[in-house]
């Protein structure tokens, strides 16, 4: 096997969530995990620290697409339509692949403090990349913050409704109902 | 020194933030801080699992006032306003000794990427218990998720101000201006 076959990031993705819905985080190795994907240890290594950072894979690549989609927003939308903007730039990075793997990387989260604490982070991380945007553009805080926090929530939630629906649709629309929900409720906020 | 002495867990609190603050937090141990407060170790681990918890150390008070406060607010009252309320029953909460050390905690927090982690899954377990809390009132979702975030940016965003004034005031003017920032700034999201 090829030292940088491609496809071995996406592999060992699979392998470990399979085998963290099957025999739990704790007790998954590093080395059944290449073994399971079929790659040496040091393959692993070269694409993640440890095994905990496998589940946030993407977060470097989502959070370039969320920066990128709120920047690039035509100069006069506002706050959440360049959320929304990036949202659907988002979109790219969930795939099949991503989409199939949905119901056992909720398990295995669901069954790991210390995986709900890296997930976690990872959102609070998305969050402030997309204020950080927003202030780039001239928002004002906390307008900024607020909107980076509806960002972050329209993601989550998009994302659970996406994981759970039967075909491996778009993520945007998802996404972008979740933003609009959120965006509704603030009149309702007494 | 008799074992339940009272006050042995406010000195613990101090000495543990004084000696993050003078030599780091990964440099300090749990017997230097509890050397410092005047106490055995033994004490130390009575009062805290480790010490990182110290710095989250008044979380689940924190969070039972906020609860008490939503729940016990006016049947009548807004999402919006049983925050308000819960923002107020918190500020018993932070007293002359939290404000004294605010400046040491906050640059401890700075230079710990461990602590900005325990701090960061604080606000979010508070958030939670915010929006529990509102959705026992029968506050429908999305209105209670988005509630209770705004209730964590606003508790934030209050103790920033609060501990950077130069007098130990009550903490719930802070957050109860700094919610009202909030709510006023969801009128331009665009």
């Amino acid at each position: 096997m090829a030292r940088w076959e491609p496809g071995a990031r996406e592999r060992l993705v699979v392998a470990a969530v399979d085998l963290f819905a099957e025999q739990g985080y704790d007790a998954t190795t590093v080395a059944q995990i290449a073994e399971r994907a079929g790659v040496t240890r040091s393959t692993f290594f070269r694409h993640f620290p440890d095994k905990r950072e496998l589940l946030v894979a993407g977060q470097d690549a989502l959070s370039r697409l969320l920066a990128e989609g709120i920047a690039e927003a035509p100069p006069e939308a506002g706050p959440l339509e360049a959320v929304a903007a990036g949202l659907s730039r988002a979109s790219s990075a969930f795939g099949p692949m991503n989409h199939e793997i949905g119901p056992r990387l909720k398990a295995a989260v669901a069954a790991s403090t210390e995986l709900q604490e890296r997930d976690i982070l990872k959102s609070v991380g998305l969050a402030a990349t997309m204020t950080a945007a927003l202030v780039a553009r001239g928002v004002p805080d906390p307008i900024a913050q607020l909107a980076g926090e509806l960002g972050i929530l329209a993601f989550k939630r998009g994302y659970a409704e996406w994981s759970e629906a039967d075909s491996a649709d778009e993520f945007a629309p998802y996404a972008l109902k979740a933003l609009a929900d959120l965006r509704a409720a603030t009149a309702s906020l007494g």
